[in-house]
């Protein structure tokens, strides 16, 4: 019963622009270790107890070059790379995934995780992980509470319900971003935790569910895989039925109405969703950029290509992002709308720079 | 009787970096127009009544190219070019100068004029560098004493004595650059004015001046002119005898010591300095980055080359330099202190990034 990585690794955000973008975005960057944040997640699962030594990789077809290399770079062969021909959200991706994997491996357990957040402390999620898999094994699709640590209102909360075992809680609730005060509610009652978006599962559980509950999706998504063209470990789901699988996240169309939801709470592993530059200099372990001259200045982030030098006289507590003829400053409590740059440059034609 | 403009372009600062360095000083860049500053300065004389339409250029060696192609770039042919195989300050330039114009015409006068200032009001200056002739062909050392418009310390001040006629005066005293207090009481007593570090004067004045106060610099200055050698309009001073130049400056050499100091004050031609990007900022037509993105974004200067793109995010005050691989942020209040930066590299040994 092996635990397959399904690493997702599609999408493209816009708020660590310049360096991420819609070509090589974030989860293709070496944000905070000589690794990029997809290797880390690979090498996560990488050759630990329990879990399925060849991951299965899901992403757009746009980054296959980009997936093989880094894969090779680190010297793990993928179980299968799953490409999509266009983005049409996670529901979608958890149905190609089950199916996948319900074909390979009856006795599988898939978990469907992003490729672009980092984790402190890798031993206590994977530990958590095969916690999991007990209420998975039994048929739950098992989800991850991030115990919070402040009321953030950039993510969804998950309110525990009744104990099944150790950590694992059938779910009560899902619950939307908050607003600061219903945050700071949730983070006093101790019942919520922050949904991190990972998913446990039996395939059959999740094939089950999406024909309850998003039967188009699990249609669409189950002719694109049948249809698909296969390239080596690279397996291209067929755009003409893919294009026709309905774009819903998996969160709307199972997790808040199917009645085998867990979630394993309170997770503290150190996760973050490097969303932002702030974040990305909280959690970075890169060597200090080897080209930066601070006089007179605390608390700056600077990120640099090699061969950039960045100089800061008399500044306090900026962001300052160099990649190549790209510069971004922004102040370390405004990196959150970093992404209005990338609407500005859209709107104003300046394609060149996104 | 014609002014002809001896035009001082040897300096190399180190508060513009990253744009201004030894290779390509300040002087050779467009830093307030789409012309250099070199090039502003040769055009404010150009075919102005009453100057030499061929300027005399004074400079290190180092910079013939660039002179020669800036020149041509806006169609003025030079005088001469007289080159330094080394700088020895002010003194020697005003005694090269002083020694080429009196050979070349015993009525000329010289105006000795740095070429890394700006001056917003250029026919204000024109009238009044030609009022000042008046002083000059009696004999006087002219300078010009900008009004001043705060009690800045950055300066050397002039004490203005009595009057001569017009705005001409005796010079009471030059003074260091003063303590704010001092400054202070310079601005409110009306009798100070900026010491812009312009000259106007007789040649034979300048000689028989250097000959009283400073013997060491006319003889070694003559010697280096009597043996350069000559290719085109380049003049190039010979190495040997430079060499033995003492290296003081015309102020302290001649101006604090001469009976024959005039100046004409006050002077309001919107002059500045340009020694800082604050100062940059201040005077700059330049068109604005075409590259530029602000979003929450207010009173930054951004200062990047062509096809770089700056973009900003809920930041103030805050200068921002992209020149190529080298990136400059400070603060506006604290551009003087960029200097700092070089010293950092050159103690670091990154030459590159000079």
């Amino acid at each position: 019963m092996a635990i397959h990585p399904v690493i997702m690794c599609g999408g493209a955000g816009t708020r660590l622009w310049p360096v991420s973008n819609q070509a090589c975005p974030k989860q293709f960057h070496r944000l905070v270790s000589d690794k990029s944040v997809f290797q880390e997640t690979v090498l996560r699962f990488h050759h630990q107890p329990g879990f399925h030594p060849e991951p299965v990789i899901i992403s757009n077809a746009a980054y296959a070059g980009l997936i093989a290399e880094q894969l090779a770079a680190i010297g793990v062969t993928p179980g299968a790379v799953l490409l999509e021909p266009e983005g049409r959200n996670t529901a979608a991706v958890a149905a190609v995934a089950a199916r996948h994997l319900a074909a390979l491996d009856a006795t599988a357990l898939g978990l469907l995780v992003p490729s672009d957040h980092f984790i402190g402390q890798p031993e206590t999620f994977t530990d958590a992980v095969r916690e999991a898999g007990i209420a998975a094994a039994e048929g739950y699709i098992t989800t991850f509470g991030i115990a919070p640590d402040r009321p953030e209102t950039g993510f969804g909360y998950i309110q525990s319900g009744e104990r099944l075992s150790g950590k694992l809680q059938r779910v009560a609730a899902f619950k939307e971003k908050p607003d600061s005060a219903t945050a700071a509610e949730y983070l006093a009652s101790g019942r919520y935790s922050w949904n991190a978006g990972i998913f446990l599962f039996r395939p059959e559980t999740m094939l089950t569910e999406l024909g309850h509950f998003a039967p188009g999706v699990l249609d669409g998504a189950t002719r694109a895989l049948a249809a698909a063209r296969t390239d080596g470990a690279n397996i291209y789901l067929d755009p003409a039925a893919f294009a026709m699988t309905p774009s819903i996240s998996v969160d709307y169309a199972v997790m808040e109405h199917t009645a085998h939801a867990a979630v394993l709470a309170p997770l503290d592993c150190a996760w973050n969703d490097i969303g932002t530059w702030t974040a990305v200099g909280d959690v970075s372990s890169r060597p200090n950029c080897p080209a930066a001259i601070e006089i007179d200045t605390s608390g700056c982030l600077v990120h640099a290509r090699e061969g950039q030098l960045v100089a800061l006289v008399g500044v306090e507590d900026l962001i300052v992002v160099a990649d190549g003829n790209r510069i971004l400053i922004t102040r370390k409590d405004r990196a959150q709308d970093v992404g209005a740059v990338v609407k500005a440059l859209k709107e104003s034609g300046q394609k060149d720079y996104l």
